[in-house]
């Protein structure tokens, strides 16, 4: 199995324009399985999504300025601020070294690769993406032939879910929509992105 | 090298708040360079970069439904609309098979995997990433060893930069801002993420 980790402050999924999930800080896991995976590499891939660390020491969910688009529904602000809202309140600051400085401060005070997601506090989205397992060495067509088939790899992956649920808390991991056509947005924090692969030896 | 191409509807990439980088229909392409690269590699990830058939035999970057946060600035709409107005305008008509097939339809059109960046006209945003060659295999902390460190790594960054302008067209390529902290946000399309290593075999 592989999956594509980006630390996110936030993401969406929609499918027909209706939004089906969505999380806060955390992490959005693209997941890929191959016709040669069995059940046997769900542990090992869910344990690294959720100890993996990629925050910084002192960095809680809690202190990540969230995108609007991506705030929760009970926020009363969630759906009216256009989504340059942020960046005209930041823009507006200017260059004023101060104001970087207390930015980054707050971003990335503390040594980093420190904390996992759950001791960040924060949330997982699991993507499906058959796409992973594309050869792309020969030619410009991406060749599939590596990548499992919907019904053994819809069984895999809610395998994997469940794992990442009972490992850390169910209410945290949050699910597209397996096989369907979707729209995934996020917002990569720095950007950080990480390649699994449970075929990698040690 | 590694590459992680994402098929995407739109992108920014923010620093500190202030928009540096954004791009229509296209690739997000994030860039890793490992101690071993060299400027042989740069010209076979450009070809694949823009070569590689990620989208459907009569798609044009024209059709693809920009969502608004990543319009161009010259549209008078681009930093009025809320991000949800897509979802709630598409959200309304229900669930009527006639609307979802007539998307469906729009997106989906024709066989897949048959046209390149090029042959959409879309736009490739490259933010660079030294985290793709992150060492997970033993522990919880990356590690982060076979990542070139920043100013050899920027010279070849930056000759791939130019070589992805000169087989396609320089306003086309777009660039994150290389060594800072960056938000990169964009919504893929599909998913639709490949992975690319230049030293894997054909």
């Amino acid at each position: 199995m592989r999956a594509v980790l980006q630390r996110v402050k936030g993401a969406t999924v929609h499918v027909d324009g209706k939004l089906v999930s969505k999380i806060g800080p955390g992490i959005v896991a693209l997941i890929g399985i191959s016709t040669e995976d069995t059940v046997a590499e769900i542990v090992p891939l869910a344990n690294k999504i959720l100890n993996t660390k990629l925050w910084n020491e002192n960095q809680q969910a809690t202190q990540i300025l969230v995108p609007p688009q991506y705030e929760p529904e009970s926020s009363p602000t969630a759906n009216e601020d256009p989504p340059s809202s942020t960046t005209s309140l930041a823009a507006s600051n200017g260059e004023a070294p101060e104001t970087t400085n207390a930015r980054a401060e707050q971003v990335w005070g503390g040594k980093p690769w420190k904390r996992s997601v759950v001791e960040l506090g924060g949330e997982v989205l699991c993507v499906s993406q058959f796409t992973l397992f594309a050869r792309t060495v020969k030619g410009t067509k991406p060749d599939f032939h590596r990548a499992m088939g919907g019904d053994s790899a819809k069984v895999i992956y809610e395998a994997l879910l469940k794992k990442l649920g009972d490992g850390y808390a169910h209410d945290r991991i949050k699910d597209g929509a397996f096989g369907e056509m979707m729209d995934v947005s996020l917002t990569n924090d720095g950007p950080v992105t990480i390649l699994l692969d449970t075929a990698e030896k040690k």
